[in-house]
């Protein structure tokens, strides 16, 4: 069988691996990103009308690409509901932008470590990946502009706020460098932003997309973190002269978003009643963070080094005493453990040993403790062996 | 900006606007393959369990995967639910099957005439497109043999059932001659069936998957014309040698298909009501055929020859005169008439002028024969200048 080039780079996914190993009830899963169970909003359909049934446009619902460039504007990103494309789900994002810039060969700039699947879809369409070190506050401004200087990379693929997986929320200071030097070069931002509204205290966080002055941008959000991911309604933002491009990619990709899904997304959006499940859904993973905190700290203070993340779903964890934490995954799931291994959000894996992703939104508080316990134990046999 | 190379392959659409123009309610338009608004089925949401809200599996809800096994083995498909994708809409899987197979330049095997966003999708990726033509009962079997002696495509995409545009549907001795040729030659088939369902008589059309004893398959279809198009479900059934990369190829794409509409699907899919509801589409479908027919004769005798359609949503006019059908369009529309050119369904479209797609589900009876006069109107003043 001859397959296309690409075929060749396309990952046998550890992420798919681990969650289907965590779909069993027994296992505790600190793998996945998922909401937690009881914080599904209940949706009401009954209202929706039979002509959702029908096709749509493939920018999407005029009216939910008005709600959303309304709440951009909010945050300060300069757009028109012209400029909003519906997605289905923010993955598909990544998609369409590999389709418009990535050729084998073409340069892509990452944080290190990134979010797994976007590595992913850019490499399996050939790109040449280049990471910027993360540090607590965001990236090394040092090493962006070297990388900038020294490469021509086709854009800039960042997660400025509560990152995937590092949790890392960029300081404004950071935020303005990162934009400056973006425009300096004329490299082109896909600002992803998931996590925004899970945010736990009253830092602030204006997009990079809004301090731009000459870069063209993609801003990409979804209603996965905070509505229903089942629904797979995402979007992005763009500049003018990238959006007619992503709007046929698009059409060729799946015609349109489901429509079912994009109405029930304007249900909330912008509404009194979202802003209340917004307020009860950081007030739960508040709370869940912190019992993780308390655990982590229990039984990790000797084995890893951490930041208490101020928004997202993650811990990440650096071990003092650094190994595969891929070797970990076979005798933690024995345990009934799930967990990520950090080296896959790396583009140098084996360069970048000693580091788990650990979601504190999904396991039930009661098997909290005896779950990390395992992990620890896990950790610690590995270790000593 | 330094986009990729296949960007400069992808085509403006023609359909996106005459559908954009289209969407004004004095228009009458032969122009889309919409279902009729009055046979969209109405649904209930009622008792959809909180768990679709969740994330779910990039391989589709097992329940429906299985229930689309079983219908495709009536069919005399041999698989089983591990081999069946839900996918977000037929679409999808031109996308998923392009990535898997299409580097710039590989040859691939299509009708002439073809589904036009297929050949934008294949042709996006770089393909190299190979045309076998269309004849009444199917393709020239001299011809796909001469092709499949000279080329060596990476699969044969074929739509042997009401095709879409020219509404053929391959006799029986064809579809066995097709699966003998790909079978010799070893070419992966690709056989697409949004229409199959959509029939008006008791002919015969088992799927060409079917009759293959070696080569390589996918076989898709959709609930987009035969339920609700705006739900953004289809599935792909594949041989288990394409069927992991077809997996990860989704899983980057977009993770999974909206389980919303996944799971209004499965409440049709093999039910009574579900059978009852076909009865009714075919019965008003029939119908307006019927009606277009009898307008056509009308207006149309002197002007094209076409073939009755037996499913489907076209009929597929072919002009006595031929002139280029795309410069017809602003005249119809000025008319506040749409409809579709023909050429654009060809590899070479200046080679093959004198086709018009016309849909007969969605222009209302009322209007029927005044939209089709003023368009045979439109026809003989272009054809008098």
């Amino acid at each position: 069988m001859a397959f296309s080039e690409r075929v060749a780079r396309l990952k046998s996914s550890l992420i798919r691996e681990i969650l289907a190993a965590a779909q069993r009830p027994e296992v505790m899963s600190f793998a996945g990103g998922l909401p937690a169970e009881p914080m599904l909003p209940k949706v009401e359909w009954a209202e929706m009308p039979a002509s959702m049934g029908q096709y749509g446009m493939s920018e999407g619902e005029p009216a939910l690409r008005e709600a959303i460039a309304a709440e951009a504007r909010t945050l300060g990103v300069p757009c028109d509901a012209s400029q909003v494309l519906i997605v289905s789900g923010s993955q598909q994002t990544l998609d369409l932008a590999s389709k418009l810039f990535i050729d084998p060969g073409t340069e892509v700039l990452l944080e290190a470590p990134t979010y797994l699947a976007a590595l992913q879809a850019f490499q399996l369409f050939g790109a040449d990946c280049i990471a910027v070190p993360q540090e607590a506050d965001g990236p090394q401004i040092d090493a962006l502009r070297q990388r900038l200087q020294n490469h021509k990379p086709a854009f800039a693929y960042l997660i400025p706020t509560f990152q995937n997986p590092s949790a890392v929320r960029y300081s404004e200071a950071k935020r303005d460098a990162v934009a400056a030097l973006l425009d300096e070069f004329g490299v082109t931002l896909i600002e992803d932003e998931p996590y925004r509204e899970l945010v736990f205290d009253d830092g602030s966080a204006t997009p990079i997309v809004s301090r731009l002055q000459k870069a063209s941008w993609i801003y990409t959000g979804t209603v996965s973190k905070t509505l229903l991911p089942g629904l797979r309604v995402g979007y992005l933002i763009a500049t003018p002269d990238l959006f007619p491009y992503l709007l046929r990619l698009k059409q060729s990709a799946d015609l349109h978003t489901n429509r079912i899904g994009q109405w029930q997304a304007l249900q909330w959006l912008g509404s009194e009643k979202y802003r209340g499940h917004l307020a009860e859904l950081r007030d739960f993973y508040r709370i869940r963070r912190d019992a993780m905190q308390a655990v982590l700290e229990e039984h990790f203070s000797d084995l890893a080094d951490w930041q208490v993340p101020q928004g997202g779903l993650f811990f990440w964890l650096t071990l003092k005493q650094p190994l595969d934490t891929r070797t970990l995954l076979a005798p933690a799931l024995a345990q009934n453990v799930a967990f990520m291994p950090g080296e896959p959000f790396f583009i140098d894996p084996d360069a970048n040993p000693g580091h788990l992703r650990l979601n504190f939104s999904h396991v039930a508080p009661e098997r909290l403790s005896e779950g990390l316990k395992r992990l620890a134990e896990v950790i610690r046999q590995a270790q000593a062996s």
